[in-house]
């Protein structure tokens, strides 16, 4: 079905309705409020924040259950506007009489950029990150919402985010496409042959979302971008790229890339890191894996370098395409564009 | 995503399209060749059957990579015609002339309906089980191709399939129901009023494609259809439908029906069973669920009574929808009808 649906080129409005309507079913909500690392962080970076909210008015751009606002509120904000396009919002409203918060917390179906607020707000608290960090592009929303209703010297949580992309070795695809020879011994037929045809399915050029082990890592991850929410632009957005460099902790058949990203949020004392990184525990966002067309060898320190630069897919807004261009030791230059497929925008995992 | 084309018919066409592209990809048959209890069984069914294949002609129904037309030459089959309207129709090539049997194999890339052969069969074999059976309804070309090429005394493997029903108490639905109850908790906001949303959400009338726990089958699975694969017809196959009675083995809290079939092969000694019950080694088709509205409490030999009918849906004649009407003790008498979610017809599990 998302071969068919990835060729046409759909329309803003039904990109937008396919959209929100991802979000109406509770699985993606539960998943979401069940990431502990993703909940607790944001919990913790609010009511750290307490002394920047306090008495003062908060807009929670794409609210969903509400939850932020909630925290927010119990951080001291005098006022809450949370601003949720799809259905959840319903559920969000229950919540906040539930929590006993009707006076503080004002729930506005609508999108940021049509709803229209009483009151510039002195703080902007949104959970915006998609796979691969951009994927769903819903930074655009905060940042429209930044510059249309944000007081001067307003806060943004969180305020930064960074991008990081690492060589891996997935042997999960190492064993899928040694499977095909194992046939034979099993059931008397040789399919050995169907493992070039494994190869071209299985590394492909989606954005695979995958939880990557800390093992399979080949190098320290390599930060490519950083995006300062208090002052990137729309436009910086349609464009996303930066430089990487890393070195191989040893040998090994590099397979795939793996892009992660964190969020920063200022703090009184040290500021809180919200990491989807393999090497720290494992989040609903886990990591995009990026598979090449075939495997390449590497040993103690060989250089992989190369850039990375994500926009988004001209067939839908909302899908961010990722395009590497990389080098692995004395390899020449080569060079892959990704995309999110189709499925993924469904509430469906 | 899948909620819009849902609401959108599907011309033949388009179905077929789809169809045959979610088999392009080399997930699903890794998937089914890699299922032991599938190939084995299929294999040793063939084998066993050397006596009525040796010498004979062979027609192989939706022959996907090739694997059951080579099971037919070594139980000793004079031809194969292995016929599969996908574009894995070119590994199936492939893998024959790796195990030289080009000049027994004959692979036709087209659809049953539509292509030649040269000759009439003495034998079919398919494997056109899709989930709860009849999804995707593939035994529909089965059987064509039975009416069109099957010489008056030639044999069909399988030769009959049986549908059965069981209440079932599904732990996994308890608790995410309850998880809304330990957000406050957790993180200090009450989420309960979260729990009649996620109800409506997963107790939906989606046909649900799960793993069945044994402990988790409250009766005797009950046999409601059967199919021989001689006799019955395409117009047959347009509403299959069949009463059952279950008796619980003691108290739980019904919250859906499982159903699962099983294909036999008659065999010079006994039958083969290929079995997908939840009480038999797991297989890739798992067993279809079927969500209740609200769980309903049983106790020891409390009777579930009902009739299940299966038929194509509207929408896309190739989905398979599940009407059960049933009455659980005392309770009056409910019904309910289920069908496949769009995703399950992509590659894309």
């Amino acid at each position: 079905m998302s071969h068919v649906v990835k060729k046409r080129k759909l329309d803003k409005t039904r990109q937008d309705r396919l959209y929100f309507d991802s979000y109406t079913d509770v699985t993606i909500h539960e998943e979401m409020i069940a990431d502990h690392v993703r909940t607790n962080t944001y919990r913790m970076a609010i009511l750290r924040n307490s002394e920047s909210i306090r008495g003062k008015v908060v807009l929670d751009v794409g609210a969903g259950t509400g939850v932020l606002s909630i925290f927010c509120v119990q951080a001291g904000a005098k006022k809450v506007y949370a601003v949720e396009a799809c259905s959840i919002a319903e559920q969000a409203v229950k919540i906040v009489q539930l929590n006993n918060m009707e006076d503080k917390i004002e729930v506005i179906r609508g999108t940021v950029e049509t709803v229209d607020l009483p009151e510039k707000v002195e703080v902007i608290v949104s959970e915006w990150m998609g796979y691969a960090l951009l994927h769903e592009s819903m930074l655009n929303s905060v940042l429209y919402a930044r510059d249309k209703w944000l007081s001067p010297g307003g806060i943004i949580l969180p305020s930064k985010a960074e991008l990081y992309i690492a060589p891996i070795s997935d042997p999960v695809v190492e064993d899928r496409l040694h499977f095909w020879y194992t046939v034979k011994d099993q059931y008397g037929v040789d399919m050995s042959c169907m493992s070039d045809f494994a190869t071209t399915c299985i590394m492909n050029s989606d954005i695979t979302v995958n939880s990557v082990t800390v093992e399979d890592v080949l190098s320290h991850p390599a930060r490519f971008a950083e995006l300062d929410l208090h002052s990137v632009t729309v436009e910086e957005l349609r464009s996303v790229k930066g430089k990487f460099r890393c070195e191989s902790f040893g040998s090994a058949a590099v397979n795939a890339f793996c892009v992660h990203f964190t969020v920063t949020f200022p703090c009184p004392d040290k500021p809180l890191v919200l990491s989807t990184s393999p090497f720290k525990p494992e989040t609903h966002w886990k990591q995009a894996v990026l598979y090449l067309d075939a495997p390449v060898d590497v040993v103690q320190d060989t250089v992989v370098t190369g850039e990375v630069s994500m926009y988004p897919s001209e067939e839908s807004g909302r899908h961010i395409c990722i395009h590497v261009d990389y080098t692995i030791g004395e390899q020449k230059r080569q060079s892959k564009t990704f995309s999110i497929p189709d499925w993924s925008s469904e509430a469906q995992p």
